[in-house]
């Protein structure tokens, strides 16, 4: 089934303990169609670049089944610009600079196709746009939605948000998030108290600790998968959701069991692109990598009863 | 097949989000050997305290088939105090009044039994008082030797502690930890500098993040468990070593599988340790409680491959 994507592509420069990179690509939107791309190859990408975004890159994108129609390309302006050092820890990080530029006229306008398209992620961008997006959608399809969000959201516009989060099925957020959304401290409780916002399903992504899943009174948990060579963080929780929502997609039935392996793949997805700067190793994977990986996860938490 | 443990025996004061405690019974030998009770009747304790220390607390520990002949109560002296105030994220926390009292006199002198048994587990204490109980092992038999350990001593005492860490067969400490004592970011790195220390398992505890094992190239993980009560982190880790060298010695045979199991029975003992404050709810659990909480934990990871 089909997967429509709407976020941030970027330029990032990236300064971790293990290396740097100046100006590489980046965005939510391209991590989340990089690695959904592994698992369908009908991904409706909506989102907004600059005239000096390259060619190629968008090229790479069209090959791997991501229909550009719904990026808008603006002539004479430059595409969102991010960078950011991260800490000895590797999860904590300073934004050294945001210019918006496009960003700040992103106007999501969907593409017919892509108004029918059954799995819907939104990725983080300002409630109000993410609204638009949902408005948009094709109200004959029975879609799919699931949406990122941040902190900083809750503080500045919590009304808009909340009314977003009571359309979706599926919100993906972290920890820290999840606590300040629900006023909860216990994720269990946190869970409960979400899911009476609306969404049916909640992951909380936690970084190299992994991932949690919540349904109902069920919850799954995913690994972090311990790595010999973790260098850049960034776009790991895009490229997770990515996964996931590309897996689900596949599969086409969103159920608990299904959620499970979904986010399994996700947590896949994100260990490649920890390995390396930006959406380098993304590109360089292949289904064999994805599922010897798979059996390293499976392994990793198996254990016997008795 | 028979545990030792040694380490301290104390009062704590404790201050967390979700209430307060006042001088109540704590230590790492206590919470070890309480966890460990509910897998193995043959415990030798070795720890110190003074004649403040509840003679119905060392009751109930000899009820649970704990030896107290190695414990000394020093007449006239007072216990090791410790009190701390947890943040709001329960993780990180302040130590407000450490008094060390009869901890400073501590000479760990085994008795004749204790030097037999099999499986022994070293709370963290400094690393020459370890030593001292390694030396007093009784060489005829084949002891499995754990130990817990901190970062104080790597600033302090590396010397002593690289040496203790030599002889032992598992090393349980924290992630901080792990990266302090190899050097290296990767947990997987870690692992194999550190076995090039000595120790064949290495077992890094994440708190409520859960626990990894490492053994020669293989790893395991088990989850912390999400609850919706949790009222004092103090003395988890303990636990956790303390279920999983109970469980060892229960089973006798320290393989790799075996290791993985008592690695999950550690993370459910530690699961109801933090539930309530102290050592409170491990005088309060049973069989079942644990078979349940086996089973959540087995949920709470497992998917099928395809």
């Amino acid at each position: 089934m089909s997967l429509l994507t709407v976020g941030t592509m970027a330029f990032d420069s990236i300064d971790t303990p293990f290396g740097k990179a100046e100006k590489i690509v980046g965005g939510a939107c391209t991590y989340i169609s990089w690695a959904a791309s592994y698992f369908t190859g009908d991904i409706n990408l909506v989102s907004i670049v600059g005239d000096d975004f390259p060619e190629d890159e968008l090229d790479q994108l069209r090959n791997r089944g991501v229909d550009l129609t719904g990026l808008e390309i603006k002539v004479g302006s430059k595409s969102f610009y991010w960078s950011g050092k991260y800490h000895q820890n590797m999860i904590s990080r300073d934004t050294l600079v945001t210019d918006l530029n496009v960003l700040a006229e992103f106007n999501p306008i969907l593409p017919e196709k892509a108004k029918k398209s059954e799995f819907v992620m939104l990725g983080n961008i300002t409630p109000s746009l993410q609204q638009k997006v949902l408005e948009q959608l094709d109200p004959a399809v029975d879609h799919f939605i699931a949406m990122d969000t941040m902190n900083f959201w809750m503080d500045l516009a919590m009304e808009e948000l909340m009314h977003v989060i009571s359309q979706v099925d599926a919100l993906i957020i972290n920890d820290e998030e999840a606590r300040q959304l629900s006023g909860e401290f216990s994720l269990v409780k946190a869970a409960k108290k979400i899911f009476s916002f609306g969404p049916k399903f909640l992951i909380i992504k936690r970084g190299e600790h992994g991932a949690f899943l919540f349904h109902d009174d069920k919850m799954f948990f995913a690994p972090g998968l311990p790595l010999a060579e973790v260098k850049d963080p960034t776009g790991a929780g895009d490229t997770f959701a990515g996964g996931l929502m590309g897996y689900l997609s596949y599969l086409g039935s969103p159920n608990f069991e299904n959620m499970k392996r979904a986010i399994i793949y996700g947590s896949i997805m994100a260990s490649f692109c920890v390995e390396q700067f930006g959406i380098n190793n993304l590109k360089n994977i292949n289904y064999n990598m994805i599922q010897d990986r798979l059996r390293v996860f499976h392994n990793l938490v198996k254990f016997e009863l008795i």
